[in-house]
């Protein structure tokens, strides 16, 4: 079967894509095991072939709010949907109509492309914590309300509200996964205001200096990409009724705060990367992290079977061994 | 100022505008109150005037879902929108695309428009207890999460979550407000799926029989038209701090079953009127009330100053002296 990534040039639709070609298979429509025997890359710019030369790899170019060119990228052959496509935190609340085109009109054109299939694709979201906030953002868990206080968190509560009605009708298979701040992202900085939490880790393991927008205080809900990567497959593969009657759960997460994750690069590669973080608050972005829970609950993830890391130390082992040792 | 409702033509489009004629006035942008001049019924039909020959009353037709024709319609002179355009539960949930077009495109086309104007006009939406359901649909309060399990609960949740965003930003002033179950309507049954806890009242006191679809142990919400307006107004008027930061609240409501709704029509006029109820159990419209909560708490509704019906025989003489009285 054909497996689309949307976000597909994304590091995690880029990691993601990586496992399932190496991996193979993934549960199909059917609910039995299907071999994976075409991966559409969608994004807005060429993504990248994570294994150069793999003749089951598609790179798509489009823009995902096109509803004529989605249709045609999710096809009959398509078996399953990774929708990571998505305008991040501080883009969103900068640029008003581009993250609901990106992320209101993308999600419908994606939604409505399954729905007209003849079967039942499965559907993968990347919700966010940040569908939490103003009066109900202190301790957080799956039966907590989402009164989202950006407007990224009020598209993706939308997404998974949309996912969970196609879903119902029977429309598509979905399932949305609330992500806490994934660290540590690879590559560059971007316009999400948790950037600044990879920044810390990932730019003084490297020589680089790297700028701290926040106070140690702050606390984070952190998980790995390796983790991440883990999940999505999990909970593709997880049955329809294991969800029950809502189709999103919070991911794990271990709970840290900016200065334990300092502490944790300390122990594990000295005090020389340490100093190479500046510290300089930001009032935008400590406006948009502090409608973030600071500490939040996955009963309903742990039920299902998701892994959290062990602790800040394997974090950022994981990044050196997957990330820069590979490079 | 103009003021625009939107399904201007349903009855609490209709009870809503008659009441706003009568008392000439509401709060403006400027936070002052100003006088109505214009009251605009907008509708997929063309409305009846409330009080006719009143020249402040402008009918308008048009579908909620043409962008042009409703920024056209929500020009530089409206200070205020009541946005009850709708296709109610058992119609969404029957027509999932005409669900979509009016209650998520119609939304957008109505808040579009009110963010293209150079002022934040005010903005009341009805929302509806039918956005909660699934695993949190026993006690519901406003701090019980909106996991509907409707096309239409879903719709109206998006709604909440555009309203609060779009009033966040500034582009409007908008209460969302989640109603129960309204009784009594007057007129005929429509296709929500709650038609009936009108029905068993209205046309037993009109000399008709009437069919109830569910058994009389079911547990209602239930306001009655006469303080559903004055909560419109109520909304309306309160100050944008009072809300907090979410744009959002339950209705009162008074808690009756629907087997102490027929014993209260006996009570206010006799045996005759409750031997024209026919219980015909419906499986359809059984699977959607269940959905429903049998008990919902409105503590924040209570602190910001809404009042309830005092029990339900004081609904049914407030339909008898509001609407069969009248007609």
């Amino acid at each position: 079967m054909k497996v689309v990534i949307t976000g597909g040039a994304g590091f995690l639709g880029q990691k993601l894509a990586h496992a399932l070609l190496k991996r193979g298979h993934l549960i199909g429509p059917s609910g039995k095991e299907e071999t994976i025997d075409r991966l559409t890359l969608f994004d807005n710019v060429a993504a990248r072939a994570p294994i150069p030369g793999d003749n089951r790899i598609e790179i798509a170019v489009g823009d995902i709010a096109d509803r004529a060119r989605v249709a045609q990228m999710i096809d009959g052959a398509t078996g399953s949907v990774f929708h990571f496509a998505s305008i991040v935190s501080a883009g969103a609340e900068a640029d008003f109509e581009l993250g609901y085109r990106v992320n209101l009109e993308g999600a419908l054109a994606v939604l409505d492309a399954c729905r007209a299939l003849p079967h039942a694709p499965r559907l993968v979201f990347t919700s966010s914590l940040a569908t939490y906030g103003g009066e109900y953002n202190q301790e957080v868990d799956d039966a907590t309300p989402q009164t989202p206080q950006t407007s990224y968190g009020a598209q993706k509560t939308i997404g998974e509200l949309l996912i969970n009605d196609y879903s119902r009708k029977g429309f598509l298979d979905g399932r949305s996964l609330k992500l806490p701040t994934i660290v540590v992202r690879p590559g560059k900085p971007n316009k999400a205001a948790s950037t600044f939490a990879s920044s810390i880790i990932r730019e003084p393991l490297q020589g680089q200096d790297a700028v701290c927008p926040v106070a140690a205080e702050v606390r984070l809900a952190l998980l790995s990409p390796r983790r991440t990567v883990q999940a999505f497959i999990h909970a593709h593969d997880l049955s329809a009724q294991a969800w029950g009657p809502w189709r999103s759960c919070n991911l794990p997460a271990i709970d840290a705060t900016v200065g334990e994750m300092v502490e944790a690069l300390a122990r594990v590669a000295g005090q020389e990367p340490v100093k190479r973080i500046k510290w300089q608050p930001d009032p935008a972005i400590q406006r948009i992290v502090a409608t973030w829970p600071g500490r939040f609950g996955w009963d309903k993830a742990r039920k299902l079977g998701f892994l959290a890391d062990n602790n800040a130390d394997e974090i950022i082992r994981n990044f050196i061994e997957d990330d820069l040792a590979r490079a």
